[in-house]
């Protein structure tokens, strides 16, 4: 990062030593770890922040090594780092930016670290696009033809679409609103005509999502859509109503056929990965209206409190990113496995993958030399309890190291009357994969159990080896108190500023993405690759 | 499997130690392999079935390599092995059962090798489900009350969901049919209430999809939707019109309360992941038709025929099978990257993940020995055009070694008057990223690249090793001519086959998943572990 005078790349700290060290002894059996219920251990394995919860007690890990964990945290002198994101510094380095996003959930602060000028353009733009979700929600928003807005298809793709989407699909259903909210991203025309092809042109909104507004797909879509509205009788003279742009560069989003009044913007300084909290959310808002917007950015403003003022040793973020660190480097888990236990979180996977990988999928370090330890993990997964009848077979018995980490949701509420028999099924099933995982089942266990089911000698000698589980697999249990707006907008910033602490302890820029580049100019360079310009 | 009498571990054949001498040597970056063009090498890694295309040039294989690669499916008899899969021996050997799906897709066959009855109990139970569908797509099937049927919901998870879900959401869109298919697996009641809760109970009907019947969350469901109608005035005793069951235990599901008239039954053969085929597909049959049914069991089976009769060179299935193992256990990429072009496949990779790594995550050979060599990877991503905007970035500059599938479809149609532009910029976004995945860009041309961009030289130093990339990715361009049912079965066979071979490669059995056993049981054992049970 920018203030770091000289570079230091994380396999020559001391503490990195060390827990290579710790890491070439060998390690109890997560088992036998657990078995111990060391209370020490239990407690400090726990962390709470904002109505979050991280029990990362079936880590494998002992004291010391988290001890050591800790100690490179501060030898990387991590605070200092976040502090100069918070105090607006390029920590964009490669693209010369600031990268603000704590700022748009800030709220209004007497002395705000990135100063009073963002300050106030983000209150100003925050007040200006709740009110036009309000005005969405309210039916005061008129189409071209005076009827009000029923349906809002978003167009915009990556930190555009994974975000919003993800939030709207947790969150819209437990406020259902007067307008429903959709989602187009990619440039396949299914994509816009199986969402459009229900909906009634003249009660549609449509949104234009793009940070720099030139990117092809959303652009095309756009110019589908446009043909859409004009083919249903609306002139594209007649269309300003139907449309809405959220832009760093209105000039472009103007100069395409939206009205300035229409155009939201948000800075250089917000990374398209980390822009929800901007009026990117604008759909999310539309969805839940402002209270809801609004309990949204303070539980993202919690957790910023909570990294900035707890211990580090209770600093729930950190705490993530060194866990991650201590799987992913010493434990050689190239994969981070995401089990989510809350059907309404499916978009979570898909967005924690931007988040993680495009922030830390790199191999240079800050200083320009070659990383010589790896750094990002794959992040996959899905819903958790989907995945047990799928792919869970390969993380029991498959060849590969592998952590997961479990996200469920303490009180999953009751739509239905049997709603709690489904919650008991949700919790149990987490609980017993987590431990099905870190336990296993040795060869005596396997073939005692399979004695129970009554199987001959024979049957059991030629069945144990296959019946057996390694276990040992690391896992942390995150939990939301409850999904509410608050408890995700902290869920979504806990994971933000993981990210970037890992960025720091890894000595990578986390806030460029230069590797999507080149596809989009080879892209552009085949036969009609500039077709959507127009 | 069973009829190879003494087993050989993989490592242990020449084939495999010729790979790893292959592999030690210095090999040729993808830039230089593909601007060599040598013609007989592309033609060698072309391969075509039943409308699909597999273009293998960007692997990361040189004739001699391919050549070697081959020589091993012939040492490990693969032909011998699915040639005994087909005639039904117990090639599911932990479970000892046989593994026939393809006797679902064989068509009336004069003298199908799993034998006649078989065959006549397949095409009895297929005539009987496809009627079943069409008395629901006509109108002919009513509810308690006499109002035809509008709505199907299927209950079901892994294989009685994700292929049926996946097939549905690929194909129905083009053949809007009388009858909405919906779809709800995850146990968390909220899935459940989303679907149902715009539903009216008197036009809705179920499917209640276990090929046991025992299953905990399809069954919680179940009865939280008995429930529901019964909430909406259909009493008990009068819902029978309201359900359906497919399951290998007719019995259990009569004594759920489902009439026998209304069980589709398919057999203990039928493995989950390889179950579309069967009954289990009837929610797909009610999407599509009987027409369109019989053409997805057509490209199945076409696919087939081809396993058994292309020479061993030209076998497409087998083609992918060789080229994941070198990927995976002599480039030593832990995982594989899925990227779909087509929006309407976005259920493609969690289907492809069950499949493969339920199928062959596992570490013990057939003989019970523990594998010395890697065995399946983890399969992930999604549609690609997204992907290209989130995680792709670790793709290219990542530290991972990653071998990606490309799914493309040459034809995608035009469902939008701008739609040829959304297929350029779709197929464009594809081939540039195949290209740059292989080719990347080192440091001269990146260098040179800025410089044409205007930065001074200052920025250029500082700047190329964050935009250089390391290209040398490999991926395999899978095309299928169009998406419709007879090239989706082509498409789903062809990967049932590539883990079939890729299982006798390795000598696992691919048909057993003893691993999803041992958290079911622990589930069970938790407070309110049988809630489900009444």
């Amino acid at each position: 990062m920018s203030h770091t005078p000289v570079f230091i790349p994380p396999q020559r700290r001391r503490a990195w030593q060390s827990l290579q060290a710790l890491a070439d002894q060998p390690r109890p059996h997560l088992r036998t770890l657990l078995a111990a219920a060391d209370p020490e251990r239990t407690a400090a394995l726990q962390f709470h922040a904002a109505g979050l919860t991280l029990d990362a007690t079936r880590q494998a890990i002992t004291l010391p090594i988290w001890h050591t964990l800790l100690a490179l945290a501060q030898e990387s002198d991590v605070q200092a780092h976040i502090e100069a994101m918070w105090r607006g510094e390029p920590v964009n380095a490669t693209e010369g930016r600031a990268a603000l996003h704590v700022a748009l959930r800030g709220g209004p602060l007497a002395d705000p670290p990135w100063g009073q000028t963002i300050q106030s353009e983000v209150r100003a733009e925050l007040a200006r696009f709740l009110d036009t979700a309000e005005r969405i929600r309210d039916g005061q928003w008129r189409g071209s033809d005076g009827q009000p807005v029923r349906h809002v298809v978003n167009l915009g793709i990556g930190g555009s679409d994974l975000g919003p989407r993800m939030a709207v699909r947790a969150l819209a259903p437990e406020r259902p609103g007067p307008v429903r909210v959709h989602f187009v991203s990619n440039v396949d025309a299914h994509a816009l005509h199986d969402v459009l092809q229900p909906l009634d042109p003249r009660q549609t909104l449509f949104i234009v999502q793009s940070k720099t507004f030139t990117t092809q797909e959303t652009l095309t879509l756009a110019a589908s859509a446009r043909r859409w509205l004009a083919d249903a009788g609306i002139a594209e003279a007649a269309q300003q109503p139907h449309w809405i742009a959220v832009t760093a560069h209105p000039e472009r989003a103007q100069a395409w056929g939206v009205p300035a009044a229409q155009i939201h913007r948000f800075w250089d300084w917000v990374g398209g990965r980390y822009s929800l909290w901007s009026a990117i959310g604008l759909p999310l808002a539309i969805a839940i209206g402002r209270t809801g917007f609004e309990q949204l950015l303070a539980g993202g403003h919690a957790v910023d409190e909570h990294v900035r003022h707890a211990p580090r040793a209770r600093n729930l973020p950190l705490a993530l990113a060194l866990l991650g660190v201590w799987n992913r480097n010493f434990l050689r888990c190239p994969t981070l496995a995401v089990a989510v236990y809350s059907a309404r979180l499916d978009g979570w996977v898909p967005f924690q993958q931007q988040l993680e990988m495009e922030s830390n999928g790199k191999s240079v370090h800050v200083d320009g030399s070659a990383v010589a330890v790896d750094t990002c993990p794959i992040v996959w997964g899905g819903l958790g309890n989907d995945g047990q009848h799928a792919y869970f077979q390969l993380l029991h018995q498959g060849t590969h190291r592998i952590a997961v980490d479990f996200i469920g949701v303490q009180d999953l509420g009751e739509p239905l009357p049997l709603g709690s028999a489904h919650a008991r099924v949700v919790r149990n099933n987490l609980l017993a994969q987590a431990q099905a995982l870190a336990e296993g089942r040795d060869e005596a266990a396997t073939a005692a159990a399979l004695r129970a089911e009554g199987l001959d000698d024979a049957s059991v000698a030629r069945l144990t080896p296959h019946r057996t589980y390694r276990g040992d697999v690391p896992s942390n249990l995150i939990w939301l108190s409850r999904l509410d707006p608050y408890h995700l907008g902290a869920l979504i910033a806990a994971h933000e500023h993981k990210v970037f602490y890992q960025a720091v302890l890894w000595g990578i820029h986390p806030f460029d993405q230069w590797g999507v580049e080149l596809g989009k100019t080879l892209a552009q360079q085949r036969p009609g690759g500039d077709a959507h310009r127009h």
